[in-house]
């Protein structure tokens, strides 16, 4: 592999984080286990890395062995020593301004999660409220909650690995958002998470407002694979994939889904099996599945599979939209209406989602592990939120054993995942597969794709 | 015609114009002669039709007829009212505030140039320096002087008219600028002047800068055609083409010339011409050709036309780079920072160029009539910069009678301008102009070019 | 006369007016009579001295006769050199902020009024409007309307010589003020007209404003006798004494009126005056006038005068409040709610009163010389708004003969005023003014009081 | 007693507490030992009672029974309800701006004290640098730690119950300081406290500083007897009296100590105690003892007694300055150069005076029980700082026993202390404190004084 470009810089902090306190500065220095020094390095490349091409976390870590970040005290407060990073991350040997922001964040981050962790201890056996809460101290934490605001942040979810198309297509509808001054939320990652910022950007350029929200909500094991483009401007990690997913839920006013692979059909899974819990039946939610002409036979497909194997019930949360950008925005305006009456009619708060019931299914962190992944049920039989938290696990291992540090380490060390439950319903979802694989979606084009999974009785 | 789509609304005014004495208000509804009414209502269709293709100004006021615009006065301030304007302009029925406040830009600089004409009375024989200084006045009373700021305004010019590879390039160069903080300056209008301003946004957007400047430089003749988009912040109206050229270059600190046809062919002679003055030798300016791979020959043919009518040393003002905007954007920052350190050591203004020596022959407006037309000296036996200044005067003609108003009623009564000269200069223009009619860098692609010109001798 | 205690300085500008043409410095630097540099020097001057006691600008120009003031142009925009200035404006070698900013305010008025007498020539035989107008466009320039505000300005007038309890009584009313929200406006100069300032200042604190406003209104010839204290943030500089009376009623909301000598008077004859006019009768303008405990017999002394003299409809124009602070700003913050009803029914400015008539008797320059004085009419028979304009003068020129240079200087030559009338009138007057000088309202205590009028027929 | 005027209102959050969890809000309602209302319901009584003249803790719990604070959920956040809240910090009917950023502080701090000491642990038994730390985050939770300011935080300290020339004083100090641009920390509460705080905020009108810092820092235990002036536009509340000392410490970068009773002998023996460490000799503290005219014997007093108890090099830590208020501004600024340099030589933290070594025994709270007075040992063969650490317990307890809610208690209940040591210097603190009380500085005058301590050996 040959040497990358590389750059050493001494960076001031920007935001509030800015003041540690000594035992602060040793925890994140410390490289042993109970240290954080780890894990901050390894967020921090992924942030650093931002403008380069690929989804590749272990790739990353290979390539910048020599990359290290240091914890500088001085008199105006901390400083972070960048050695060997990423030189795209820089323009002119300074760092780009927001780069450096979501550097901030990650820090942030990750030393409030480690002291409310450690801290309290009430993590562990964490009940449902416990883990709710978790999530709302650390948004709190970040100041993702402006009180002043009205609803208005929109969740884009979709693939990170998408044609060319399908991204004109999300900033078009990005544009339309922005136009109505609605602010973003999306997984961090280029693709359709990139997209609608860009085009959010403009249109808040042309309505002149200067504070939009590009807010970017990930986790430690995902943000090497889908590191945050400097347009966010709120980064926030969350320690794993189903606090960050409960954050898009009670965050995020309202939903859009552009085409992407697994992890956006997990998200969509996740997303309605919520909906479907009989507490949740009232609140509102307006959810959009939406891309360019072209995409019709996409989201039939989608739609197809959603019905055989949640239902009608599970298809009447979501409407499909083709190759409209400006209905799309308006249809997501009006839901935010209904959303701010019903806040404001039960006295919710506009910031957070507390009404929205969250089962401990979709709470309690998966673990991929062969072992799981092939004991987990999938049979039409069982309740239709739990068919749905089921289905959920198997893409969020999916994503795992393409992407994730740890999930393709497994794969490597015992071959494919196997996967088996009701056939008609394994066949369904192996169409489903393949299409991703046909269609590029599992993997950035360019890269071979090996599948992490065997479907065992389709 | 079909009947447009229209809004009518009454919108509040924004930025610093928000307070009109009685007086002032009846000369805007004055529908004489000696009134505004008639300009300010084709300035503000101008500005409230940005979102539209098509660069005709004639079409755009027979399109619609039934727009008027009235000022009401309130007890917070005056009002506009809005009859009959374009629906493109609206998002949801709310103006989009960028066009909002364009057009109070509109309002702010017609009254203030009017006062300054009728009051001092001192432009009618008006010599060199009263030229500068009214373009001194009416750029401090648009607040476009920010003494805190660094010399970091990049003027871009470039055709209104170009292919889709050319736009995508004005988007990445503006990019690479905006990520070194460098600000924006064009003649607003579609292609090569909104590029530019799109890609340095969201430059400005990664270095977290909310305040930076996308200036519009603009006069009532050109504002129809080239309406401006709304990301530009800051719109400026000069009294004619004159001195919206020595705006651009007593304001802007270095410039980059992107392809086009005859409009940026003016604005390169109009440059070059006063670069060669004598008294102009040692003042910094940094001047860029630049396009994307496969602009080679655009260049070259223009490169040669410059060497064969100005010589050599015209040909040393300016350096083309193909295809590499990070290059184009570090040699402008190095550029600023030469411009930086002559003001400096010369005392001279950051904000305004004034020292700058602009000859007569570019200041006073040059009438597009049909006898003086065939009257300019087309000679090389002319002095270099005098016949630059009459080639910048062809060039002029030109744009007039393909998009101005009283141009192409000219042409319409009189037939096309008849050109003559020295037969090898003129040979080498018609090849030139040949060329831009051929690459549809006359008009917006689709309609049919009928030439506004004949070359007579060549 | 000892060496006064001077600093010499450069000083950067602060606020709007930060970039001046070549022209405009050349015209300040101008020393003969067509030049700005004797004003602007005077007026700086003023500005400068603001922290002495004192109300003699005649001995304030003896003690300073080195001190000078120089424009400095530079790459950032222009410096002010300030040679043997008042050490007492500087603290640590550095000027006040708060007195630079006046400064600038004084440069940015005086040219503008000149721009607009010179070019305009319209003030030469103005009519009512053209004056009002003029008003308006100074107030405009200085950035006085906030069309975002409620009205909130209220007017204090009130002696610079006073009381220690009066001053403390004058805090106190502030402090009411302040705290409920409420911008002082007064005459610049210490005693009535800064206490007010200083307790709405912690009332702002208090209630965490930030953005108070602190308007001094200000001419010429009284600026320095009266200077401006560095709590004003907002300095306007107008013309003339009539001009300034006018700016205080249209731009104020409300008025209050501590005790004072003639100057005093001179305003408050001014306000009734006009508020006596048929035409504003229905146009609400409260008019409070207070003093601490033990004020009643001086309030009760102009009462009787205003009820003798102007009669019952007078006195019916404003109230009298002895000693309640809470009670004089509540009654205010009750006007100021009529005035907004009023203005919102007849959709007239918030910001500037344009419904009230201001008659051409209190517009037009009244020139204190001997035989103007002598030649005033003060007669009962007289209209009552006639009388009132008359006996405004008296008072106006008792003020010039006391503090402004050019009428002490009348006064050394030709001696005292000589002011006769209809008899039980001139005894009236001669009650009132002889209590100012028992009072010593007449000048500052400390110094002798030699009086500058004559009542004849008394 | 008579029925205190009262006002409920439901109240706006403002600053950064404005989002709570519904955990916290329970902790707060809960009025059981756990929970937190009596604390929150009592600190923000006091708050809410800062207009009201009044030492005495017990009186104001006793004049407002029926007072109770609630916490009311909304969509836009949470909403105080206040029922039968002091009139006097309202003005009509709405709650001081300055108040109620005030109550949220309170809200803030003991939320975030409690969780820090409940979910640690580490307070129990907590080293010398566990209390540094929990300094030091309480602090940074506040948002107390500007890191971009250079070192300009001057400590306040003095009496609550001063003389009219005292007060007076403290204002002109304060005014000078404010005019150089410093900011002001002191205790809360009137007198000495306030002073410095209303003078420094006129300094910083006249230079424009509308973000001048004015800190407040206190306790559970005074801060009912000490309400904060609502010009406090920081409030922090410390855990604990020696807590809240270490803050001043390491917070402010020079101290100026006007006269007052036994609160400021103490924080006087503290800081000295502090200074005379030998690991601190190095460590650069501007500490200015003045007072006005007059205040010469007092000031010899305080010095003669700590010459004879602690010896010279204790004098040598401070300077007296008597009646000279720009002397004593123009030293501590050039202490406070002082200190920038050495930390910036240091590399210390500006805004955290890390460096400064605090003993064990100045950082542990003190329990004024009578066994505890008696038991300490008062003599001069003690190390100094141990001397002084012993004689700042015995004003401790004083201050305890005159204005604390318990102290009082336990005098009512046992008796005054009894103080005993070697006769000498048992002498020398008769001698200071029979001063204290005839000088009216251990209550505000009018109340009738009763020791609260009896020396035993004098």
């Amino acid at each position: 592999m040959s040497k990358p470009n590389v750059v050493s810089a001494i960076v001031n902090p920007v935001g509030s984080m800015r003041v540690l306190s000594s035992r602060e500065v040793n925890i994140l220095q410390d490289n042993t286990k109970a240290g954080l020094h780890r894990l901050f390095r390894q967020c921090a490349l992924a942030v650093l890395s931002n403008e380069m091409e690929g989804d590749s976390a272990e790739e990353l870590l290979q390539t910048y062995t020599d990359f290290d970040i240091r914890i500088v005290q001085e008199h105006r407060g901390l400083k972070l020593e960048l050695i060997n990073a990423p030189a795209s991350a820089f323009v002119d040997k300074k760092l780009i301004r927001g780069v450096r922001e979501n550097l901030f964040s990650v820090l942030r981050d990750i030393l409030y999660v480690s002291s409310l962790i450690t801290s309290d201890k009430r993590f562990e056996h964490a009940s449902s409220s416990d883990i709710t809460h978790l999530v709302f101290e650390v948004l709190r934490n970040a100041n993702a909650f402006i009180t002043k605001q009205m609803p208005n942040i929109v969740v884009c979810w979709g693939g990170h690995s998408i044609g060319r198309d399908e991204y004109e297509y999300t900033k078009l509808v990005g544009y339309q958002l922005g136009l109505r001054r609605m602010n973003i939320c999306t997984g961090c990652g280029p693709g359709a998470m990139k997209g609608p910022m860009k085009g959010a950007y403009i249109g808040h350029a042309k309505q002149r407002i200067s504070n939009g929200r590009f807010i970017g909500l990930t986790e430690p094991g995902i943000i090497a694979a889908e590191s945050p483009n400097p347009i966010v401007n709120e980064l926030v990690i969350l320690p794993d994939i189903e606090k960050r997913l409960e954050a898009f839920v009670r965050l995020g006013h309202g939903i859009i889904v552009f085409p992407g692979g697994p992890g956006t059909c997990e998200e969509i899974l996740y997303l309605i099996g919520i909906l479907l819990h009989p507490e949740n039946k009232d609140i509102p939610m307006t959810m959009i599945l939406t891309g360019p002409a072209g995409s019709e036979a996409y989201f039939e497909q989608i739609d197809k599979f959603i019905g055989n194997t949640l239902g009608r019930e599970a298809q009447e949360k979501y409407q499909i939209i083709v190759n409209d950008p400006a209905k799309v925005a308006t249809i997501m305006s009006r839901g935010l209406e209904k959303v701010t009456r019903f806040r404001r009619k039960q006295g919710d708060a506009y910031y957070f989602n507390w009404l929205l019931k969250i089962d401990d299914e979709f709470q309690h962190p998966f673990e991929p592990t062969h072992e799981n992944m092939a004991n987990l049920e999938l049979h039409k039989s069982l309740p239709t939120h739990q068919l749905a938290a089921n289905l959920r696990r198997v893409m969020s291992g999916i994503v795992a054993g393409n992407i994730k540090e740890d999930g393709v380490n497994l794969i490597r060390k015992h071959g494919p995942y196997k996967l088996s439950g009701e056939p008609e319903l394994m066949k369904q979802m192996d169409n489903l597969l393949q299409s991703f694989v046909e269609q590029y979606r599992m993997k950035l084009p360019g890269s071979h794709y090996e599948p992490c999974y065997e479907i065992i009785d389709a």
